[in-house]
């Protein structure tokens, strides 16, 4: 079942230690399939070394497990309503990768501070608050999803154009077209925070990238008028 | 004598140059048989290139070399008094990891910023006070032991559920139910320290995670009713 | 067509993600060859583990492409108009390198605070302002080269003495006799960016390495005096 | 001529870029052999993939080159004249070390803040002034050796107990019993170095390890009633 799609999960998971963001099991990548409803993730508290693309586990948009021999990742849930509440999105990557998560236990949005950031993340990457006592209670996995989309409806944040969220005391979540987008803005949003706090190191009163700077490299690179890259 | 001991001690150690937590010698890992009362530990100031399974030196819990053609770690009398005061432990670990011995040498507890840290340390990291000169010139190596023991009790901190603490102006000593556990909690602290630190440097008034938070994510993963990987 | 330049520019752009100066496809090099009047640049957004020497594209000094099955890097504007207004270089490098981007991102010149940075560069390294919204919306990445250009003019900056610019909110360039001098000094600017960061840290208020040390290593290697190296 | 001594140097050089010490060229080992009266060193220049053992060059004890077909490194003078004031020592390292570096760079003594510090460098590690205009005209190398020499008899600091210094917007010189113990001594202090500036980064009134716990670490490895390692 979905067998191209457990392959395809599995790699993009194998690259998160391999890009340094993921220490132990911290970290895990799904991809929707849109046409049959279901999802592929990686099981939970299963090491890299080990893991293989027939441990993947399919589960419905409801959160249901369909299929496979292990738990899904804990934090399915968030995955689950994520694919909801973000209809045009394809799979996403979720880590403890050092330098977002110290922005995230920092409780701050990372400013877009260059054209590293604007090439790939439109305006600042959102710092959600924590959940409250009930939320948590009531459904922590599935309300730290509730909670993403809603900030992003709130600051009216177009989800295509900055593909990351950092939660507050917790870490990031980026997320793409597919799994393997969704890693590659992983690796592109450690980098980005990393420079951020060193920028700030350097210049305490740092502002962020003129506005038409930050528009020049993400259109360079995103839309119909981009010219980066062979199209 | 302890052939499978040995093995599994000498590959906990071995793990620690891997992971990037030692320099040269500066770390050991033990492991106590509980019920023969000995245990084993890696030999003093050896090169870990050098070591194999056989040269583990093992130790009863007083302290007394029982096997072994090289002198126990300088550190052996921590180790003893450690097993003896936490009956549950099987496994410590010695570092001068550089996150971790840096808090250490700021004689600071490490702060609990986010899951990461709550997901295996329950609530703050113990930085222990300097031994006296007394202390020092007594039993270095045994009252850093009785320190850290009396810490916990002091603090009225459960050791199982923080097993992790730092020695002022020294470094870090982990542990937990075997060698390889406390290695890992070893290079969960490391982790844990590097993140703490740069998320202070992002917000200096930076506050600790909401309790209900912790108590979510470190009873996720231990309990009764833990939900984390494939029980 | 320029085969051997090709195959110099193609292992000079190897070496950036060798040295760890490029994530993905954020770095490109290029070469001259004064007597045709083109030069050989890396493609637009090709992966690295990808590319070949045949990838290599041919340019002239006006920016028009001459030869080569993919589109040049899109900072080709760049280098044409440095080629042009500094005529005694042969090599350009632009990289998103992370300690030199944060200066970069922070708009600010890296003082000369000691030896390393004295033995490549002299005196600061300049970070130029950003460009105005008429001068983006204009030519972005010529005026990019024409703005580091005009600022080596008004500061009266030698620009073989101090191969190397940082532009504001973006990253930076280096250049050299050669594409592989200037990869080596991107390499340079990496670590004289990263050492300066980490000396203001241990003393905000440092001042620069005294003149007289400055020139003693600057004409150590450099100029008919020189006496480092095996000439 | 020296063969084995040659080897050794040449040994200790490699280990430099291994233990991420050494960028390009910018480090060198030497060791002297006492009897005959000559130091073997690294050439000047030279890149460490093209080093082999034949290559180093033979200087006697007054500086002259006695022996091989490249020139010494650029800092033989200081090398010569440490030889010569610190008598009991046998190897010398030089390295532009990032940390390191940077602590000179500040001009700022390493305090010693921790056992890993005491348990190598007796005390703080000294930063020497920059040398005058004249001294670096008349002699800019060999005044290094003068100045460091001389500021460990100001300060009464015994060069075997502290064997490492720091020369202002420069760099590190370590030295040891041979060129092997000077490279160990050199990959301490850039360990020792990293960890001083992120504790002072963690609590800025950070205060010295009590003089009782250095004592304890120090000669816990060194001198007559050492127990550290397997005597």
């Amino acid at each position: 079942m979905l067998e191209e799609l457990k392959q395809r999960v599995y790699e993009a998971n194998m690259l998160l230690p391999r890009h340094g963001l993921v220490t132990f099991t911290w970290g895990n990548a799904s991809e929707v399939d849109r046409e049959s409803g279901l999802l592929v993730i990686k099981p939970s508290g299963v090491e890299y070394e080990r893991l293989t693309p027939e441990d993947m586990v399919v589960v419905d948009l409801k959160g249901k497990k369909v299929e496979g021999k292990y738990n899904p990742s804990s934090d399915t849930a968030t995955h689950v309503v994520l694919y909801n509440r973000f209809p045009e999105i394809g799979g996403i990557v979720h880590t403890h990768s050092s330098w977002a998560t110290s922005w995230a236990q920092a409780g701050r949005d990372i400013p877009c501070y260059g054209t590293t950031h604007a090439d790939y993340l439109y305006g600042d990457v959102p710092c959600v608050r924590n959940l409250t006592k009930d939320e948590i209670e009531e459904d922590y996995e599935g309300n730290t999803g509730v909670l993403i989309a809603n900030e992003f409806a709130v600051r009216e944040k177009d989800y295509i154009a900055t593909p990351a969220v950092l939660c507050k005391n917790h870490g990031p979540f980026t997320w793409g077209k597919n799994a393997m987008e969704a890693t590659h803005n992983a690796v592109v949003l450690e980098e980005v925070a990393k420079m951020a706090a060193r920028c700030e190191m350097l210049n305490p009163r740092n502002e962020r990238a003129p506005q038409t700077l930050q528009d020049k490299h993400y259109y360079r690179k995103h839309g119909a008028n981009a010219t980066y890259g062979q199209k």
